[in-house]
C-alpha cells in the first residue's frame, strides 16, 4: 500500500510533482467516455518517464503471437487495443526556451480528477532554465454527450518576463505500443492537412484497415480577449500543428481553447472520414468549451444520480468507491453493442484492451444495477454476435454439433489468448455467460432476451458442456477432465467442482428456457430450432450427464472438492505463509504453487455465490470456512465475491477487511502496478461488495432483495439501484434502512424477507436487525 | 515416408540434385568428430535454400528467453549451440562467372557419404550460363584424429572451354542462428588476417566471451602438378580469402586443398588462440592431404570394429543402422567430459545442440556397449560435474538441503527450458541420471564410480525425490503431485507411476549405495558425509515414504496407473484413430491430445524397461497389452524401448515393426523433418532395439546375458560388444548363436540362461531355440 493521494469526497488530488510516479498518475487520471480514452498525459511536451495512451474503442491490432514453444490450436495474433493518434498534444515555448517539466522547476503541482463533473484539472508554476516563470492551469474532458469529443483549455500565465509565449497545439498520428510483440509500428500514414486554426490527420492501422482520423481546431485569448492572430501550420507525415506566437508582459495570461474530434471507420465511411472529421470539430468549436463543458458535467451528474454509493464517516471509503464506480462509466457507457470492458479499460495497455470473463462475472451486476436494462442487455447481445466465432474455436478444438466455447481473451470473438491451461482449459468462462443471461432475467424479469438471442447461447454452450464431459468406464460416472477452474494456481486439474457445476446448471437451466421458449413463443421457438438444427434428442444425452455426473464431495469434512486431489495437497492456511512469501506469485516457483493448496480466486466459493439458493446455509459456511483461509486472493476479483458471502454468513468483519482489498486497489496502488493502467474490471467488485454484500441486495424473479448490514467503521451509507425504470435509494442508518424511490411508479422490494412497497418520494423505514458480531 | 536415397552397405547416396530437398541433405550428409561439426553444406556459393551450419561442442550463446507469459522460475535464456564460422567455403569462377548451383544446370551430380571411412564426397558437372561446363569433385573430413582439423579437396575439370578458373577459399566468421530468439547476431569481430597461401579469423561472442579461431592454409595444383602462384589475399572484418588464377585449357583439372583448423577458447588461452591457430594449419598443411586422411579413416575402421551391426539379407536395414552409430559416434566420442549429446548433435539448430535426459536414457546404453568404459563414464561425470547446478536449480523452485534437480535442457548445469509443466514438472528426469549409474555399474562393474562421484549424485536426487513426495493426510499415503512423465501427452498429472517408481527406486538405491560406500570405503564416505552434510536420520524419512508410498495399480485390469485418472479417459487404441488424424499433435489441438489417453511415448512402459527384473513377465505383458496399443509413439524414443520388451515377451512381429518405425527415421524422412537436423538421440535407440531386443542384450552384476532371436525379415546378423576389455562379436544365425572374443582375455556370458566361457579367437556356437510365432 502506498498512500499518496489527498483524501477527498468526489475528487482525486495529487499535490506535487513526481516525476516517479507519473506512470501511476498517468493512469489513475485517466479520463474516458465509453468510446475513446487518454490516460493522462501531459499536454505539453514531457522528456521524462511515461506512457502514451489515447485509446479508441474496437479499433485494434492483430500482434502475431509471441511463444515460447508453440501448441496446436494457440490463435495466430492477440488483437490489442491500439494506442491511437495523439490529439491532446500543446507544444509551449517561452521566449524560444521549450517547456517541459523533467527539465524544470515545477512548484505548486496539483493536478485534481473532478469525479462529479468528469474533469481533469491541472496546475503548476514552472520556472524554466532562463529563470522565466509560468503559471499553467490545464483543463480536459471527453466529452459524454458527444462520443467523439475532446476538449483541452490550457492557460498560462507570465509570472516575471515580458517576451513571447508559443503554443503549438497539434494531432500526432505517429504512436506506437510499448507492449508490440515485435517492436511493430501498428499505424500506416493516411492523409494530413492544416485548415484555418486547424487541422487533421488520418492514419489507418496496417492490419484490419481500420482509419482513424483526429481533427483540431484552437481559439486563442489574451486576458480572456480573442486574438486575431495568424497561426503558421505545419504539416508532415501523420502530424499537423498551428503554432500561435503571442507577446506577453509580466502578468498577462494567455488561454487556448483545443478542440478535438477523434472518428473512426467503425462509424463512419473511411472515403467520409476526413471530411467528416475536420466539418465536425468545425462545429464543435462553434459550440465553445462552456456549452460543451456543460453538456458533458450534466451528463455526468445524470449518471452519479443512478449509480452513486455515498459512505458517511469514512472520506477514504467514500473516494474509493466514487473512483470505481466513475472508471467504470468512464470505460463503459453501453451505447455501442460492439464494445466491451477490457481488465484495465482505457487506461493501460496491459491484457490488450479484450474482453475476459470479468464482464459477465462482474461487470454487468453493476450496470444491471446502475444503468437502465439496456446498458446490461448490450453486453448480452456483444456475446450473441460473436456466437458464430464461439462455435468456431469450438470446432478448432474438435468439438462438433454447433457447440460452442467463448473466448478466454477476445476482441473480435476470436481466441486471443495462448497458454494452453487458460485458452483451452478455462473452459469455466462459458458457463459465466451462460449464467449472465440468467442474472440478466432474474433482475429485469425481460424474458424475451431468451427468445431474441439468448437461447441460442444457451444451446450452443449446454452443446459444448456436454461434450465436453466424458464418461469414465471406470468409475461409471460423467467426468471433466483437464481443465482450469477460477482458481487459476490449479491447472489442468480434473473435475473442478466449480466448472463441473456451472455446466450441469447450464444444461438444465437451457432445457428449462427450451421449454418456456417453446410454450410461450412457439413460432419462435421454431426459427431458432432450426437455426441451430437443435433435436430434442439432445436433451436425453443432457439429461444422462445429470443424472450420472460426478460432482466431488468430501463427506468428513462436509465440503465440495475443488478438484479430484485437492485433499491430497499439503493443508496450511495462508495466514500461515511467511510475510516475505507474499504474494506468492512472486516468490514461489509456478510449480510450487500449483502444488500447493493455495488459492488465488474464489473457487468452490465462486460456484456457492452464483448458485446460494441451492444450498443451505451450513454447507455454504463449511465450504467458506474451509477454502478461504486458503485464498490468496491474488487476483483483484477476488475478495469481492467472498466478501459478499462473508456477508450472507454475517461474517461481517471478515466481509469489512475483504472489502478493503479491492476498496482502494489502484488508489494506494496496493500491487505496485497501477502505472500499468487500472483495475477496471475488480472495481465493479467493490461495488458488488457494499450494494451485494453488507446490503445484501439479490434480484429474484424480477423481484429486489436487500437485507442491509452497516460496517463499524462507517455511520450510515446508501446507494441507487436502478430497476425497471424506478430508482430506489438504499440508505442504512445503524438502526434502519430507508428505501425511498426517487424516480418511477414505485417497487415492490424484500427488505430481511419481508415485503415492502415503495411508492414514490415517500420513505420506507425499516428497524435493522442488531447483528450479533 | 520418403524413399530418396541410394541403398548400400557402407555408403549414403543422393544420385541427382533437387534443390528442393537440399535442407534435407545437408543435415543427412552432415559431418562431425565429436568435438564440431558441419552440415553439408557447398563449398561453393550456394544462392538456394540452405541451413548453413558449422557448430562446435561447448561453443553456446544464452539466448534471451522468448515466452508469451512468463511464469515465476523460468530461466532467463536458452543455450542454444552456435552457429560458428564457415572455414568450407571455397568461391570459383570460370571466366569470371561464379559457380552457384542453383544458377546453372546441374547433371551427374551424387553426393556419398562414406560412413567406414567418414568421407563426404560429391561430384557434378556443371554448364553455366555462358555454356561452359565443369566437372567438380570434392571430398571433405573433420579429423576423428585431430580434433581441431577439418580437410577439404576441391578438384574442377574445364570440360568444354579454356580461360580462367578463380578459385577463392575462405574463412567468414559472419554467420548467424536461424533460430536466433530476437534475431540477434551472437558474434562479434575478433581479429582477421592473411598470410601466404592462408588466413584466420577471430570471432567472439557477445555473451560468455567464447572466442573462436578458423585459419586455412591452401595448396593448389593444375593436373596433379603444383603451382607456384601468388594468390590474391583479401581481408574484412570477420573475413579472409585467397584467391587463385589459374589459367586453363580444354581437360585441364584444377586441384585444391584447402586445410583448416578451429579452435577455441575452451581449450586455449585466448591471447593464444589467433597464433596457435594459425601455427597449427601450418602443421597440418605440412602433414598433407594424403596422410591426414589416413589418419583419419583408420580411425573410423577402428570404431567400426567395436560397434558395427552387420545384418544379412537387409541391405535397408544394414544402411539404416550404419548411418545411426555413424552419427552417434560424429556426434560424441567420450573424449572430453564437457561435452554431450544434443537431440540433434552437430546436424542443425533445433533443441539448441543442449543435453536432454536422452543421452541417459538411451546414448548411455549404446556407448557402454561399444566404446571403453571410460567413455560411459564421462557421460556420468558430466553430471556430476553439474551437481551444484542442480542443487541451485532445485532451490529455486524451493527444495532445500541439498536436494538437486538436474535440467530438463542445458548446456552448462543450468536448466534453459520454459514450459512449466516441462520445466518444473518432468522431473523423472532425475530417475534417469541416478539409473545411468546403476546401469554403468551393473554393466562395467566398476562399483568405484559410487565413491569418486556417485554417491553425491544418488543423495543429492533422493533428497530432491524424498521432497517432492507429499504425505496425503486424505489418502494416508506418500503421494506425488504435479509431474509430466515420460508421456509429455499428459501434463500436470497425479501420481504417475513411472515418476514415482523411479524416486522410490533411487532412494533405495542410494541406501543401498551408502553402505557399500561405508563398508567398502569408509574414509572416503566420512568425506562424502561431511561434503554432502548427509545424516542417517535423512533415510528414516526416505524409508517412511517407501513404505507408505501410493503407487497405482489397477486390480481389475492388472495393470499398473499411469496416472491417477488415466482411466477415466475414453479408452481408445491408436488404431482407431483415422490416417488423416496422425500424428495426433499435428491435427488436435493441445487440450484434446491431454485429454485423450493416447500416449506419446512409453510411460508406464518405460518403467517396465527399465525394471524388468522387479516384475514377473505376466505383469509385464498385461501392461505391455494394455498401454503399447494406446501409444502413438510420436516421440522418436518411444518405439525402440517398446520393441525391447515387445522382443523379451517374444512378440517378434510387433518388435520388428517397432524397429522399422525409427531404423531408417532419417534417411527416409519419416517425419518430413530431416531439414531440421537429425535424430541423433533415437539413433541410439534403434541400436538397443537389435542388441536389447532382438538380442536380448542385458548386464547383471558386471555379466553380459543374451537371448537372441532373428527377425524373419534377416537371413542372419552379428554386431559387437565391448565389455571388460573383451570385444566380442556375437552372430545370430537361424539356427544358431556364434559368439567370438576378438580381442582381450575373454569373457563369462550367459546365452538363453546357459553359462558360456567365451575365449580368444574361439567360437562359441550356441544352439537358438525354436521360437514359436
Amino acid at each position: 500500500m502506498d498512500k499518496y493521494l489527498e483524501t477527498d469526497e468526489w475528487k482525486i488530488i495529487e499535490e506535487g510533482f513526481d516525476p516517479q510516479r507519473q506512470r501511476s498518475s498517468e493512469s489513475i487520471f485517466s479520463i474516458g467516455n465509453g468510446h475513446m480514452g487518454q490516460r493522462a498525459n501531459f499536454e505539453e511536451h514531457y522528456s521524462g518517464d511515461s506512457l502514451q495512451g489515447s485509446y479508441i474503442g474496437g479499433i485494434y491490432y492483430p500482434d502475431p503471437t509471441k511463444v515460447g514453444w508453440w501448441k496446436n490450436g494457440y490463435p495466430d495474433y492477440f488483437a490489442k487495443v491500439l494506442n491511437s493518434v495523439n490529439w491532446i498534444g500543446i507544444d509551449v515555448y517561452v521566449n524560444g526556451e521549450q517547456l517541459d517539466l523533467a527539465e524544470c522547476s515545477v512548484t505548486d503541482f496539483t493536478r485534481t480528477l473532478d469525479m462529479k463533473q468528469g474533469l481533469l484539472q491541472r496546475s503548476f508554476v514552472a520556472e524554466l532554465q532562463s529563470g522565466n516563470k509560468i503559471a499553467v492551469e490545464a483543463c480536459r474532458f471527453v466529452s459524454m454527450e458527444r462520443t467523439e469529443v475532446g476538449v483541452i483549455e490550457y492557460k498560462i500565465k507570465a509570472l516575471n518576463f515580458s517576451g513571447t509565449v508559443k503554443l503549438a497545439p497539434y494531432i500526432n498520428g505517429e504512436v506506437y505500443n510499448e507492449d508490440a510483440n515485435y517492436d511493430e509500428i501498428f499505424w500506416d500514414e493516411g492523409t494530413q492537412d492544416s485548415f484555418d486554426d486547424g487541422g487533421v490527420v488520418t492514419t489507418k492501422t496496417k492490419k484490419l484497415a481500420f482509419h482513424v482520423a483526429a481533427a483540431m481546431k484552437n481559439t486563442v485569448q489574451k486576458n480572456g480577449k480573442s486574438l486575431d492572430l495568424e497561426a503558421t501550420a505545419s504539416v508532415s507525415s501523420m502530424y499537423v500543428d498551428q503554432a500561435y506566437e503571442i507577446s506577453v508582459e509580466e502578468n498577462d495570461e494567455v488561454q487556448l481553447q483545443k478542440y478535438a474530434v477523434v472518428s473512426s471507420s467503425l462509424n463512419h465511411a473511411r472515403k467520409r472520414l476526413h471530411s467528416h472529421t475536420k466539418q465536425s470539430v468545425d462545429d464543435i468549436a462553434k459550440v465553445g468549451f462552456k456549452q460543451l463543458k456543460k453538456e458533458h458535467t450534466d451528463r455526468w451528474l445524470n449518471i452519479w444520480k443512478g449509480s452513486d454509493v455515498h459512505i458517511e464517516g469514512d472520506d477514504e471509503a467514500q473516494q474509493g468507491i466514487r473512483f470505481n464506480i466513475f472508471q467504470l462509466y468512464q470505460t463503459y457507457t453501453g451505447e455501442d453493442e460492439r464494445l466491451n470492458i477490457g481488465p484495465k479499460g482505457f487506461t493501460g495497455e496491459k491484457y490488450g484492451g479484450c474482453t475476459y470473463w470479468d464482464t459477465e462475472a462482474y461487470c454487468l451486476p453493476f450496470y444491471l444495477n446502475t444503468a437502465p436494462d439496456k446498458v446490461a442487455r448490450q453486453l448480452l447481445w456483444y456475446r450473441y454476435r460473436h456466437l458464430p466465432k464461439a462455435i468456431e474455436n469450438a470446432q478448432k478444438l474438435g468439438f462438433t454439433d454447433g457447440a460452442a466455447l467463448y473466448p478466454m481473451v477476445t476482441m473480435n470473438g476470436e481466441e486471443c489468448h495462448n497458454e494452453w491451461e487458460i485458452t483451452f482449459e478455462e473452459v469455466h468462462r462459458n458457463g459465466a455467460i451462460a449464467y449472465a443471461i440468467y442474472n440478466y432475467i432474474r433482475h429485469t424479469g425481460d424474458e424475451s432476451y431468451l427468445e431474441e438471442a439468448g437461447l441460442e447461447v444457451l444451446i450452443a454452450i449446454s452443446r459444448f458442456w456436454s461434450q465436453r464431459f466424458n464418461f469414465s468406464e471406470k468409475r461409471q460416472k460423467y467426468v471433466m477432465l483437464g481443465v482450469t477452474g477460477p482458481n487459476e494456481y490449479e491447472n489442468n486439474i480434473n473435475n473442478n467442482w466449480y466448472t463441473s457445476y456451472i455446466a450441469c446448471w447450464c444444461m438444465r437451466y437451457t432445457m428449462e428456457a427450451i421449454e418456456k421458449v417453446r410454450d410461450e413463443s412457439p413460432e419462435q421457438f421454431e426459427e431458432i430450432r432450426q437455426k441451430t438444427s437443435y433435436d430434442d434428442a439432445e436433451t436425453e444425452h443432457w439429461n444422462d450427464i445429470l443424472d450420472r455426473v460426478y460432482l466431488g464431495e468430501d463427506e468428513d469434512l462436509g465440503i465440495f472438492l475443488q478438484q479430484d486431489n485437492y485433499l491430497d495437497k499439503v493443508q496450511r492456511t495462508a495466514s500461515e505463509l511467511d510475510k516475505s512469501e507474499r504474494p506468492i506469485n512472486q516468490h514461489w516457483s509456478w510449480d510450487r504453487i500449483l502444488r500447493s493448496c493455495f488459492i488465488k480466486q474464489g473457487d468452490v466459493v465462486q460456484g456457492l455465490y452464483f448458485f446460494e439458493d441451492h444450498f443451505d446455509e451450513d454447507t455454504i459456511r463449511r465450504n467458506f470456512d474451509f477454502y478461504e483461509p486458503r485464498t490468496v486472493h491474488e487476483s483483484s476479483l477476488s475478495p469481492c465475491i467472498h466478501a459478499i458471502v462473508a456477508s450472507k454468513l454475517g461474517y461481517s468483519d471478515k466481509a469489512y477487511q475483504l472489502y478493503l482489498r479491492t476498496a482502494r486497489l489502484d488508489l494506494d496502488d496496493y500491487n505496485k502496478e497501477v502505472h500499468q493502467g487500472l483495475h477496471i474490471t475488480s472495481m465493479a467488485g467493490t461495488w458488488m461488495s457494499i450494494v451485494e454484500g453488507f446490503a445484501g441486495k439479490r434480484a429474484k424473479e424480477g423481484k429486489l432483495h436487500f437485507s442491509p448490514s452497516l460496517p463499524d467503521e462507517w455511520q450510515a451509507y446508501s446507494f441507487k439501484i436502478l430497476h425497471k425504470g424506478n430508482r430506489l435509494n438504499v440508505r442504512l442508518e445503524p438502526e434502519q434502512v430507508i428505501i425511498t424511490c426517487e424516480k418511477g411508479s414505485g417497487s415492490t422490494c424484500y427488505v430481511y424477507g419481508e415485503k415492502y412497497e415503495i411508492s414514490q418520494d415517500k420513505e420506507v423505514i425499516i428497524s435493522a436487525p442488531v447483528l450479533s458480531k
